[in-house]
């Protein structure tokens, strides 16, 4: 079992998690049914890394500056403004101006079938490079992470991801990235219509968002259980963390090979320590951290 | 291939189904890849027994009626006036009454967890019977439905329930029943809410209802496709079926073994003239109807 984690280190972590996955599949009195053996992992900041930005925002941002430049009119509203004039003031404290933000994100692509969507986020991945790392957005995952889902997923457990962003957009590189297939990936998306043999985004977002406490709900009700096992990196997980028999935080520590940053963590953190949950320190544990 | 059909007759459907199959799982110009094999199947009328009434609504008449019972004030209010005076002209009529409707189906199972609902389905299903067959509603499934669910099953497909009725309703018995398991049920639900490690019921709908146009919405939610093969038997399932490649009509007309009604599949009866679909005959193409 412990060739599965070649890229932790010996540790704490690496110990809790192997002996939890021990103790769920040998027999005796913690043994768990496969059908129950659940995993959810967040998306950003947990499998891949979310720093400068969330990789979606630099996906959502490319197509303002584009419909701002096919349509000069939308240079003059937020958020369209505040990026054809370098406004990083504005963007940086995007989230104080929720409105405007939620009204870009779904007007970004707004009215365009899942498929046509999906040709967009495969051109920007095929693409774009992360903009401190310098390489292919599908290069940024944690490779000790994916270690992990494989390590379950030869454990008779079933994996899904659990994004707070895009479900539509997390998708279309989760099989490639993590070998998480399309159909478990779970997250927030617009709101959709059918017409006429497709389906069309539309511009309302699906409520509840998969964040907070809508990631226990969205979980429900994709997957009819409460996880065994769920690992997360930020305040937004923790609902997620609490309903699960393992909860696993990823701790962003590593100024070095990564990014060091507690901002968003705090709530979690302290948690964690209330509850048990086994703290991931990137600088510790983690031998490599990139290299998918 | 062909033992799989054990229970249906030879003829156009058992030929056009295994035709397909064959199809896009041998090697050729028609050959799909396992991870897009997707089978979606519409639940009421199409694996199992609608009739006299939906299964559920047995299940929420019989919650109405001890409502009342704890609860006397509740005999004034409708849907629990009628159940409690046996009006069985406004419970017939009970769609012309869909305010009253949805609130008597919320209210049925309030804010409780969604585990103490399970409970409760669980319950109704060890001890209800149906009332003109006289067997548990266990027993009311096709089995020549669940031939073919086994076929595609062994065929590399992913068989998944989606159904108008209620997912956490259906997802009780769908292993059982059926062998597909409950994170492969698609339907819909109430809201929930999350408090404190667990997730409750509230009292309003998720939208959009899992049915007509809110089907291919929530088949493209839950699994990222469309289905390779869809099944329904009514006017509901048309938008499923029109997404499809091979779309599946399941026909009522077995007045002796089941029920005769083409009644609520007009449209759909017609449509699948046009499109090609394969109307399947309960009478002809069934050699045994129940008996899972």
């Amino acid at each position: 079992m412990t060739e599965h984690l070649a890229s932790w280190n010996d540790g704490d972590a690496k110990s809790k998690i192997l002996g939890f996955v021990r103790s769920v599949t040998e027999p005796g009195d913690s043994f768990v049914p496969e059908a129950e053996r659940v995993a959810t992992f967040d998306n950003d900041g947990t499998l891949w890394c979310e720093k400068p930005m969330y990789v979606q925002a630099d996906f959502v941002l490319r197509r303002w500056r584009a419909q701002a430049q096919a349509d000069p009119a939308k240079a003059n509203e937020q958020p369209w403004k505040a990026v054809v004039e370098g406004d990083r003031a504005w963007l940086a404290g995007m989230l104080d101006h929720v409105p405007e933000l939620i009204n870009g994100m779904t007007e970004a692509y707004d009215g365009i079938t899942t498929e046509a969507f999906e040709a967009a986020v495969r051109e920007f991945f095929d693409s774009a490079r992360h903009p401190t790392l310098g390489v292919p957005y599908t290069k940024v995952g944690f490779r000790p992470m994916r270690e992990l889902v494989d390590l379950l997923d030869d454990n008779g457990f079933t994996v899904y991801i659990c994004s707070a962003g895009g479900r539509d957009f997390v998708r279309v590189v989760s099989e490639a990235m993590y070998g998480v297939p399309r159909d478990r990936v779970i997250g927030s998306g617009t709101t959709l219509e059918y017409r006429q043999g497709d389906v069309y985004r539309t511009k309302g977002v699906e409520q509840p968002v998969d964040d907070g406490p809508g990631k226990p709900i969205h979980i429900w009700t994709r997957t009819g259980h409460k996880p065994l096992l769920a690992g997360g990196n930020a305040d937004g997980d923790i609902a997620m963390l609490e309903t699960a028999r393992f909860g696993l935080l990823v701790r962003h520590d590593d100024a070095k090979r990564e990014f060091a940053y507690d901002t968003g963590a705090e709530k979690a953190l302290a948690e964690a320590k209330e509850r048990g949950w086994t703290v991931v320190s990137m600088a510790n544990d983690f031998g490599t951290v990139f290299g998918l």
